[in-house]
């Protein structure tokens, strides 16, 4: 019984960067696979009647220092980008469209561009730079912003969102182990004893 | 410079009850006591502009899950209790009126009341069941009804509440440690990183 594990991710997302690390080689450690989905935080907050934890007074200092201080945790590069939040509706439109054709290659284009934005702070929602990084990840000159600008990716990333959404998600990032559901990189404990010993 | 780990709380904190039963032994193991600091989380939230976990949808029956699955991660007794969460501002006035006299006995009430709300469900909201708690504890019979109505106490606890978002609480458990905030159960292993090994 060996399910993939689903990695639920938004671009912007601090912790899901710093999860997107060290999840592949957990996983693998117990003979996995991860299932990366990119989803839309806003969508998935307003579902759940949320806001980013940085849009809230007294909280916001704290979890910017918290970003910084688990990244250190993990043992994982970081630097808080200078533009933070950003837009990331056409990052993950592009890793949809990968997606289809090749899972492999939409889990680099993720990874590019996490590290990217959370290391060199380069804005995924400048379509200029990310135009950039599309090309570093091989694309052909004009792809990218052809699919972002396409209604059938847009609509599959709508489709990612509900089906988040129908999943239970309201944050990221967020895991879905043998059915079972964990939120936020402070649940890799739990997380790595599921795997090293089944439910608990 | 052994200073003690702050440790703010609320009675009807699920998250909170779990970190009392492993902050005491974990501070010892590293020369260090711990401050209990009993809060409002409804006071704390609305500073913060915050709700409780279980008043979002969806991720309401995420947390009702978490709370079990992490209460057994930690192999602590846990019981969702069928009136959840509840009022606990007068658990929280006695806790003060005992730590005026005698801080250790204060701890002692906070622990008593956690285990009886979160094992055995002792709804803390019900003055009749505080009461009885109160007699359990050794104080005089009427004791514990004379501090919950007296303004002094009431007027102790808002003291406590606007010195936690002072300091900067929006959230429970959370702790200060050589003035470095953690917040939540799920951040035990950063603090056992830093009492180990210092700052990181």
């Amino acid at each position: 019984m060996n399910t993939p594990i689903d990695f639920y991710f938004d671009f912007s997302s601090p912790y899901s960067y710093i999860a997107s690390e060290w999840i592949e080689a957990l996983a693998a450690r117990h003979g996995r696979t991860v299932e990366w989905k990119a989803v839309m935080l806003g969508a998935v907050f307003q579902a759940a009647e949320l806001k980013s934890p940085v849009s809230h007074p007294i909280k916001r200092e704290y979890s910017l220092h918290d970003f910084e201080r688990s990244a250190r945790f993990a043992g994982v590069p970081f630097a808080i980008p200078s533009k933070f939040p950003v837009a990331t509706q056409n990052a993950s439109r592009v890793f949809w469209f990968l997606h289809a054709d090749d899972p492999a290659r939409a889990v680099a284009w993720a990874r590019l561009c996490l590290r990217a934005y959370f290391t060199r702070g380069v804005d995924l929602g400048d379509t200029t730079a990310l135009a950039a990084l599309a090309t570093e990840a091989g694309l052909e000159a004009g792809a990218a912003e052809r699919v972002w600008t396409d209604p059938h990716w847009k609509d599959r990333l709508r489709q990612a969102n509900d089906a988040a959404i129908a999943a239970g998600v309201f944050g990221a990032p967020f895991f879905v182990l043998d059915g079972e559901p964990f939120w936020g990189n402070d649940r890799r404990p739990q997380i790595e004893r599921w795997l090293e010993s089944g439910p608990f």
